[in-house]
């Protein structure tokens, strides 16, 4: 792991930038814009190409994300993980809808003083990017939405399924234990790779984030049960979001299952769609070596098409 | 374009490999194996990979495959263009079921001495490429399975719906005019594409085959149908197929909707799968840089499992 050193960012003074290049190790930043003080951490660089915004799953704080996603993008531009508000060491309350947690993120961009960024959004995070788009469409370059779905989708986070709870209601599983269940198809192949990401999250030792409490899962499970409901034409919003789009998903995705990234790449008028065989919600994770290559293809492109 | 020569096969010395690079140019060639005389092309050339094996869609011949599709993958390795039984230049009956076509192939394969291959089957093609895995499923390494069905499938080759049967009543649309609607999204920029594909097309002017008429449409219609047909557990012949599998569609495919590739990827137990925007059946000619760049990571990886 290379040293952490900190810069003075040339456009604004009072922000620093880590030059490590690890989710393991880049040290958590915080940000004041208006009444809140957002949690984040910043590493990685690359000429020409704007920062990759990180939104986070279900509960999930900067710890849950996985330093083989993160890292390996990281060698070719700067990646910005985020913590919406009321998350983590972010203050304020947990939004109840992705509205709210998009107004957040971008008033957190507009402090930073980024004007362009591509962003990465998984699952709950992949709502707040497309509503991102929608309420700001020039800020955003590009897009992966993984293991999501499009206002209106269905079966979204339904924890009181049998193959969700059973997990849920096991005692024997506690903390990643029940994340490598979740996240992982129910074969031998994929739970061995969900080992494999529960041990990369635990290798960050120090300058962690508190864990979520009932609080922050009790509004983020309101605004799925929101973002399920839909009025007039179904998926009518995606023909807004013109923006160049990759959607990933696990094919065994128990989650938000992956009808919901065939509506989406169906309905967005310019998604390329990307789902891997033997694989849950966390087919990034899991598959984080192909994930991250086309990922770094998808996002090098500067064609108006999402093809790469 | 590269000029034609001659070299002996190693291991068969009656055959000669075209060093030719380019379907543009590259010399129909004829194997007899028992009863029949098979044409097909073979150019290109790579060390330590199989051939990729072309098998082709309805009605088309060896001049319907597209250069800017096969001449990049022949950088790479030898490709080998098949022609069906009754097809162009091939002598005997066109086989009214799938089965019938993949024996034709193996027979090919054996009477040309090749023991492994990757398969690109596009359209029946890839119905094709399914049933020769399900015959002799150690003769293929990797798949490419492009706008295609899987056995069980719906809506397969049913001209006679008002999408496709108002191009082909169309009087205006005469040869390749009519491919160019029926390939293409109704969008201007597939459109564009379309032309640009029939212009490629057209660049062979010599050492063409013979069109097809109605007696190759009409037994291949009739494997269309008796491929819609299932039997007990539908999609149960998939579980029999791990080879790794890349599935491509466009999201318009009129000729055999994307729902079948849906169906094709999360049933084979190891497949990804690429879905392209504003496009139809013929995604991997509207978007060959792109397909071809995925099909070459694709068949570069020697990995057990499809992701690349």
């Amino acid at each position: 792991m290379s040293a952490v050193t900190l810069e003075a960012v040339p456009d604004k003074a009072d922000l620093r930038v880590a030059r490590d290049t690890s989710n393991t190790t880049a040290p958590t930043q915080f940000l004041k814009v208006g009444n809140e003080t957002y949690a984040f951490r910043r590493f990685g660089s690359g000429r020409g190409q704007p920062p990759l915004l990180f939104l986070q799953h279900f509960t999930g704080t900067l710890d849950n994300w996985d330093p083989a996603v993160t890292d390996p993008l990281a060698s070719g531009r700067e990646v910005i993980l985020f913590e919406n508000a009321g998350v983590g060491r972010s203050t304020g309350e947990v939004p109840n809808t992705i509205a709210g947690m998009a107004k957040h993120a971008l008033a957190f961009l507009g402090g930073l003083g980024v004007s362009s960024v591509d962003v990465l959004g998984f699952s709950l995070g992949g709502m707040v990017a497309q509503q991102i788009a929608l309420d700001n469409p020039s800020i955003v370059r590009r897009m992966i939405l993984v293991g999501t779905a499009p206002l209106g989708g269905e079966d979204i986070m339904h924890l009181d399924k049998p193959s969700l709870a059973r997990h849920l209601a096991d005692p024997k599983l506690q903390g990643y234990a029940v994340l490598q269940k979740l996240f992982f198809a129910p074969t031998e192949s994929s739970q061995a790779a969900g080992a494999a990401f529960v041990a990369r999250l635990l290798q960050r030792t120090q300058d962690r984030e508190p864990i979520s409490g009932p609080a922050v899962a009790q509004a983020q499970m309101a605004a799925f049960r929101d973002w399920e409901k839909f009025t007039g034409q179904r998926f009518a919003e995606l023909e807004s979001l013109p923006h160049p789009t990759l959607v990933v998903n696990g094919i065994y995705d128990e989650m938000i299952p992956v009808q919901n990234s065939y509506w989406l790449s169906a309905n967005l008028p310019n998604a390329v769609l990307l789902t891997y065989p033997d694989s849950g919600h966390g087919s990034l994770f899991q598959f984080h070596e192909s994930f991250t290559r086309h990922a770094e293809a998808f996002l090098a492109s500067d064609s108006k098409f999402a093809p790469y």
